[in-house]
């Protein structure tokens, strides 16, 4: 691996919590609810023989010493204990999915965050829920001592960032149960073993001197740690459970509360119970591991789908609102809430684990974020009926919007933040689609039906008024934007992928649009509307593919209405036929099937582009626009699908390529800190960072065709 | 005034909350449970003729624009409107201790903070206790715009600092009722009025553009402001209130709430209460400056006494712990919870706003803080009995620490952190002197007799094991020290003022705690021990007063059980005078009085240090020891009344110019960050910053030898 010190979110499921770590510095630690990681001090080290020097990872930075403050200079004089890094080349690191360790000298460092399917809270006992949703990271420190003849001490603690908390110490709050250290009732270390003390001080250095146990309960210590002592000539493992706890109303807009505030009622419950079960979670860990490394992904894939999984899990939360589940997948570090153009790229990973998740924000956007527009022609001051859509979010950061509101969401623009009307009520039918076709829950479906019409006469009234005019595409854009344009998810990029109207990624995801509501409407006995939604998809399949030009590559913008043509090319252009393919709706793009020469098409269109020059990069990575440096990786996961899958690419050589520029963009130093990114330039993150999305990856898991391991 | 621009805390009674306001730069702002300003983009400010042009007054820098997260160019441009800032001489301040008035060019600001009693909650309705504890500042602008044909715009608002939650606008959550911005569910601004609108954005110059009105509910918008619009030849004023709200358990270590929680739901709650009842608690500001200038105070003193309470209310905190008030006065940067070393000396304010605050305080000491030691001779192993002391504190930042420990001492030390043993216990003994004697509260006195007794029990056992060899002064150190030696208050001092042995202030305070102890002891008729008492008062104030030197002056450490004396000269010596004076003991102090003798020595010594180059500065200022550059500024006050209230020393041109001196420190550019702060070096503040101890300050209102106004 070129560089080992990237960040990854150990994280629980449903807690919005993480422990980062990886980066070197005071990069990671314990963060809930943020935007970026929470740039602790973690301290992680081993004695040497020579005593009072330490040996420690490399994950703290130099940091003022609190004392200052008091005026007074320390009578005792410096601390005795010195505490040196690693050098790099002395560290090795073993990624997995769900386990993470570090070795260097003789100390290994272990991280175990289970991936595991999460029970429908309607459904599911509670001891399952409770076991599901702790709101706990395990890890556990190795010390080999086998070949000293010193007993040797090894320390895990951190320094606290909140400023409105102090450190304490668990044991204070829960006597002998646990040691621990936390800050205020937020975060916390702990474990369960007599080898372990738990202590504060201004400095870890202070905290190792001599005699300092004696004082390891000092409040005022900025820095708390626990440090164990192992014996000459042993070998000895230690136990943590990292905790996250909070307590009480944590969203505006709304008043609700996590939902494992069921189960645990404080940090030490929650460090109790996953101590006691730390064997359990360990294994579930070691399990998931297995499974994913035994499905034939190559070495790249298998990191990228690691590293994804934990931004996801990070990004995770579940809420108790009025006494109901609210799942939400926060926005990375925009931290919005179940951002709808982000649902529809989770929904393959969490139809796999949480199939009830989809339902739940799928139903809160039919519930709360339905609104009805009117649209526009561009130039025209006229107002058209439009129709049904969704929000693009439910809010950010915990502040929950007003129902019909989003917080991204501005009148009169067509650039970043404009409406993305015509996008969100694809992904909401995208999303009904797949949650259908996984779970066949015909009750939910049933119960959604106005709903289903009411999308398809809202899809067909963006298409044109007029409906002797109708080509299928959009072309009216909500009047919401004010005589400006519509987005789609491609919010930051240019034309080619941003705007909404005539665009060919939009234009493909319409059809699909049109192909599963006909399938629906279908199972639903909707005869009619049915049989309007297939002519809809098949006036949009042909609009799309007479615009192939000789090389077989379409515009980004297609030529329509009388307008020109963008030559831009897009490699999401593709990314519509994904979730027909999941669906029955496959039957019609295979073999002689009603859309095979859409499927053709787009195969034809994809070989065109993924050429050096257009959309491949010169180090082989994919550039999804031709026209625009910025490259999203977890819409390339998805098009890599796609590809391989849905159009038969061939991979090989190519293919692998790409992969290794995709991993060498993540662990570039400018991105390693921020976990999983999405929006790349010149092989590095610039937004989109600490992001859920790249479970698009877990699709490659599905894949039939697979590439060579 | 020599700088205007000084940081005082707008502070509601009881919430640990406080909106900063008044140093130039993002250095102020709402901030709750912080040891230093939230450092928060505070924006106030009003149209000036030309469209789009603001002037502001100067709480706010440059900050990073969080659009460029998004990676996407702004497609409308930089935003059209500008803000500078209104220049330094364009800007007047006037700052009572309840009300402070900004004028800048046709704007008026003004902040009003009333100073009140808060009832017992065991004895008050729910209506005073609600009205009292509302965790609200006040305030007004006031837009003159008859001069002028266009009509203008002002705004109010702030960038959020809280890294886990976003800016959002009530309005979204109370339609209709009151508008305002706020940060989670933590800090906000509001108001009631029909011209007001509440928007978000990136920065205040895009909500202040063209047709940003449409956009206001923007909610990735990292500013949050109110926007008023004056009409021509209107002058209008506007009424807001900050609200700060923390629900559920607040605390570590215990579970306890905020007070206020039983009285309001949430930050919008609490808005609209303090809306609706704007003018009374205006009007009560108002009334409370107009009593306090009345006082006859000089114009200095009155400065520093109406910045130093507002500090006191910013730190102060009321909890509920399992149905009962806890009171808290956190310790300012070091946020240490009721330290008794500054619990002494805020009983002066306490006793006369609420003195049921001091009751509680004593009885927490009592029930969960007292504790027993063993003591020792310096150089020897030997234990002797000790007694009853109590702790330091009671934690920190909120979180608790456990019965019988602070979080502040450390084992085997004699330095800051050391055990405070001596000085705490005669801490709760003078406390319950003041308490006893301004309430003339029996029951309570009576309920406390075993530990009074103790208390003395305890004294005695620190001057000498030996009977025959007391002299009334303590010669013993806590073995918690581990041989080291305890200290005194003056933890960042030299050993004049911090080693608590043979110490000359220690000295006098143990004789303040027997005369106190002779006294109390006697009311409850425990006529042996009361006479104990006196004779050990006797003892120690023979002891002191055979140490005066030839001009007069003691020694700061005695030369006691053939060890030398430190010659250095302290202020503080005098200090332990104050209580006693203040009960009944006073008697024993003037005229003829069994004690007039030490008052006496006390007189001479403080008249032969306060000369220049030993304890006056060259400045005019009050320096505590000769021997140390640190020196306190609420001791000062405290020493000061003595002087001239119990002393009967002359003020003059000599007082008068240490007043001035001390207000130039806290106007020092490097201090006036920090509101009122406690320990000076050459003019600024070094330590104990944003602190509350300045309200001994209040005993000058008490004085009957006052100086000239």
């Amino acid at each position: 691996m070129q560089n080992i010190f990237f960040n990854a979110q150990h994280a629980p499921l449903g807690a919005y919590a993480t422990f980062t770590l990886g980066y070197r510095g005071a990069s990671g630690g314990l963060g809930f609810e943020l935007a970026r990681p929470a740039d602790q001090n973690i301290y992680l080290g081993l004695e040497t023989e020579k005593p009072f020097l330490f040996e420690a990872l490399p994950f703290f930075a130099e940091s003022e010493n609190d004392r200052a403050r008091f005026a007074d200079p320390d009578p005792e004089g410096p601390p005795r204990a010195r505490i040196r890094s690693f050098a790099p080349e002395e560290i090795q690191r073993e990624f997995h999915a769900c386990t993470d360790v570090w070795r260097a000298g003789d100390l290994t460092f272990s991280v175990y965050t289970p991936l595991h399917a999460l029970p429908d809270p309607d459904l599911a006992p509670e001891g399952e829920l409770k076991k599901a949703l702790v709101p706990a990271v395990f890890a556990e420190l190795v010390v080999d001592n086998r070949r000293s003849r010193r007993p040797r001490r090894a320390f895990f603690g951190f320094q606290g960032s909140d400023p409105h908390t102090s450190m304490r110490r668990l044991a204070d709050s829960s006597p002998g149960r646990i040691v621990g250290v936390a800050q205020g009732r937020h975060t916390g270390l702990a474990a369960a073993d007599p080898k372990v003390q738990a202590g504060l001080a201004f400095s870890l250095e202070e905290l190792l001197g001599p005699n300092a146990e004696e004082n390891f309960h000092f409040g005022l210590g900025t820095h708390g740690a626990l440090v164990m002592r192992v014996e000459p000539g042993e070998q000895r493992s230690f136990r943590f459970v990292l905790s996250f706890y909070r307590g009480g109303w944590v969203t505006s807009g709304i008043d609700a509360c996590y939902y494992y505030t069921r189960f645990f009622r404080d940090l030490e419950d929650v460090a109790g119970f996953g101590l006691q079960r730390f064997e359990k979670y360990k294994a579930a860990a070691v399990t998931a591991d297995r499974e994913l490394e035994q499905a034939g992904l190559s070495s790249e894939q298998y990191f990228m789908l690691a590293l994804a999984v934990r931004s996801y899990y990070a990004n995770s939360e579940l809420l108790d609102f009025a006494g109901r589940p609210f799942w939400i997948v926060n926005e990375g570090e925009y931290r919005m809430l179940n951002t709808l153009d982000l649902t529809v790229d989770h929904v393959f990973f969490e139809l796999r684990y949480h199939p009830w998740t989809v339902r739940n924000v799928l139903d809160r956007y039919a519930e709360r974020y339905a609104y009805r527009d009117q649209v526009r022609w561009p130039g025209e001051e006229r107002l058209h009926p439009g129709g049904l859509s969704f929000t693009h979010d439910m809010g950010v950061a915990n502040t929950v919007t007003r129902p019909g509101t989003s917080a991204y969401e501005r009148f009169g623009t067509d650039g970043c933040f404009s409406f993305m009307t015509h996008e969100e009520l694809l992904n909401w039918i995208l999303c009904a689609a797949m949650y259908y076709e996984q779970t066949q829950d015909g009750d939910w479906l049933r119960g959604k039906r106005a709903l289903l019409l009411e999308a398809l006469e809202s899809l067909v009234r963006r298409d044109h008024y007029d409906p002797a005019a109708r080509d299928g595409v959009m072309s009216l854009d909500s009047a919401l934007t004010r005589g400006r344009g519509e987005i789609t998810t491609y919010d930051s990029h240019d034309a080619s992928l941003k705007q909404a109207r005539h665009n060919l990624y939009l234009a493909v995801k319409t059809w699909a649009g049109y192909v599963v509501l006909e399938w629906l409407l279908g199972v639903l006995e909707e005869g009619r509307a049915a049989q309007g939604a297939g002519e809809q998809a098949d006036r949009c399949a042909r609009t799309v593919t007479a615009q192939a030009g000789p090389g077989g590559a379409l515009p980004a913008i297609l030529a329509l209405d009388g307008e020109a043509a963008d030559d831009a090319r897009i490699i999401p252009a593709a990314e519509g036929l994904l979730i027909p393919y999941l669906t029955p709706c496959r039957s019609l793009m295979t073999g002689t099937g009603r859309f095979a020469f859409l499927v053709t098409a787009l195969k034809n269109h994809l070989q065109a582009v993924l050429v050096p020059g257009v959309c491949l990069l010169a180090d082989g990575g994919w550039k999804i626009s031709s026209s625009f440096e910025n490259t999203w990786l977890s819409k390339t996961y998805l098009c890599q699908y796609i590809a391989r899958e849905i159009l038969g690419l061939p991979w090989g050589e190519t293919g692998a390529a790409a992969d290794r520029a995709h991993v060498s963009w993540l662990l570039n130093p400018e991105t390693a800190y921020w976990a999983w990114c999405d929006q790349m330039v010149a092989g590095a993150a610039k937004a989109a960072r600490y992001y859920p999305r790249g479970v698009t990856s877990f699709l490659w898991l599905e894949e039939t065709r697979r590439p060579a391991g």
